[in-house]
């Protein structure tokens, strides 16, 4: 949970005036978010939330960030939009951080995932696929393969303290990873956090996708095996073959996959475990001191990587 | 801020199956308050927050601080009023916490107060004492005068590692108002706790008072004196008499100052001084390990305590 830059109601009514919103009726810190601060607005047209980045962010990928929402939302994908001022501005400033408005989604986070909203997880996250296609803006993935030495080497020295021989690990598969990634596979704009937290469900349908400050460009399939991860596990280690398959089945239907996605999804998915491992771990191994937010156990992703590795092929996740 | 009490969608919609509000929309942890759990609640019906009772809140006084919502709300107090469900009852469980459903009030706590806000404060002070009088349930006040010395006792001994001499002024300060304490003014339910965190205004208007965890029946003067302290002073030091004044007028225009109480008042501001100073002091001294509110700084209300030490009349806050 965390607010890191509180904002007085009277700041707030000030930056207000810009818009065409009418007057501020609530403002509320919300406990949730990890690398910004966000509140929950009512004005007199309406409830939104307004996010103020923190240092986390970097101000440069904010017309990246925010561009694609709007240009998603534009498209019908329920994402939240950023909301525009009398000048057309929606990256504004508020106590001295880059900030903004955007539109208030209804839908809850669910805690305990059912086979349905795999597959309306999978559904949605072809549709974001092919419509972010024709999005001008490009943003590299710095959380992919060649930002993985550095996190490994940030954490070398300690990681065996979380798990005896896990340094060599981590190195052991780097070197894998390096060795066969997939260089060809289609590519486009991709959410790259899509977990549980960042999805509102509303009587049973997909209501939002939220939190795109992970978004870049990048593999579509290396999107999917994210989810895979974040999605289909019951615990650290037992995997869901059912959810993973009304997962991929409902993506397919919307984006079919190529051959050689399948058959590179084993690999993706142990590279989207072994992402999640390393971050997890540096911010285990480096925490920041009057950090609102928990580290969370690294070990979660360590297994399921090592599940991943021992998959032969994508019929293990229920792709024929 | 604090969410100490995790809550899930999933949860959250069974228990509100008891109720007849609809679907669940939106669920947000907010980032306030100290005592409690508190969320955003969107249902198909409206907003509503849901507060978890934590540990600190003594579960028998429950009965006591929802009864008096329901009861100030329904004599016009803009003051949330428990929900109740489809049988009757407004104090249920979730997730093994006593947790009730209060309606949401809009409005936004002031950062910077103004004259007319104090004037608001005292017109809405008043009003409450006298709505509150034919209130059932009683609740004697545990951090008054009787309370003093076991806080003293607490933060003795290191006291002075926050200021040079506090351990000796606190115990001169606590015999002191032992001995002029007024016991025969006009009395009743008080809210004691009128900060502006716990104020709401709409367009000027004092449209909210929330947070009745510390209302108990005490000296209506007290219940001032408290406001005293948390409205009129600019700084640690700096008292505004021009907002005091507005707020002892506009509450005489509701509910008129006995003339015991009007000489009451300079000890009793000394008094509810000395009250948070000892709270604060002591949760300064105790840190909670893991708390997620950081404890305040106690010695602002040493200076505000030593500065009605000086009052000789209350002809100092502006009342003749």
């Amino acid at each position: 949970m965390a607010v890191y830059t509180d904002v007085a109601a009277e700041d707030l009514s000030a930056f207000l005036a810009d818009y065409a919103l009418g007057n501020l009726l609530s403002l509320k810190g919300i406990a949730e978010g990890v690398e910004n601060s966000n509140y929950f607005v009512m004005t007199e047209t309406g409830p939104f939330i307004l996010t103020l980045y923190e240092k986390r962010v970097n101000a440069d990928d904010l017309p990246f960030f925010l561009g694609l929402m709007e240009h998603l939302a534009e498209r019908g994908v329920p994402c939240p939009t950023p909301i525009r001022d009398r000048n057309g501005v929606a990256l504004k400033t508020l106590n001295g951080r880059p900030a903004t408005l955007i539109s208030f989604l209804t839908g809850v986070s669910p805690r305990r995932v059912t086979v349905d909203q795999c597959s309306e997880v999978g559904r949605s996250l072809a549709d974001l696929h092919l419509k972010g296609a024709d999005f001008a803006i490009k943003r590299p993935n710095a959380l992919s393969l060649e930002g993985w030495p550095a996190l490994a080497h940030g954490c070398a020295k300690r990681a065996d303290e979380v798990e005896p021989g896990l340094a060599r690990e981590l190195e052991t598969e780097i070197a894998a990873m390096e060795q066969g990634w997939p260089g060809d596979l289609p590519a486009g704009v991709i959410h790259a956090d899509l977990f549980c937290d960042n999805v509102f469900f509303d009587s049973g349908r997909l209501s939002g996708i939220i939190d795109f400050y992970f978004a870049c460009n990048d593999l579509f399939a290396y999107d999917v095996a994210i989810c895979l991860n974040a999605w289909c596990f019951e615990s650290s280690k037992e995997f869901n073959v059912t959810k993973a398959k009304a997962m991929l089945h409902a993506y397919r239907q919307i984006r079919p996959f190529e051959p050689a996605e399948i058959e590179a999804l084993p690999l993706l998915a142990r590279g989207a475990a072994l992402r999640f491992l390393l971050t997890r771990l540096y911010d285990w191994l480096h925490p920041v001191d009057g950090a609102l937010v928990t580290p969370k156990d690294p070990r979660e992703y360590l297994y399921r990587m090592r599940f991943h590795r021992g998959v032969e092929s994508a019929v293990a996740y229920g792709l024929m």
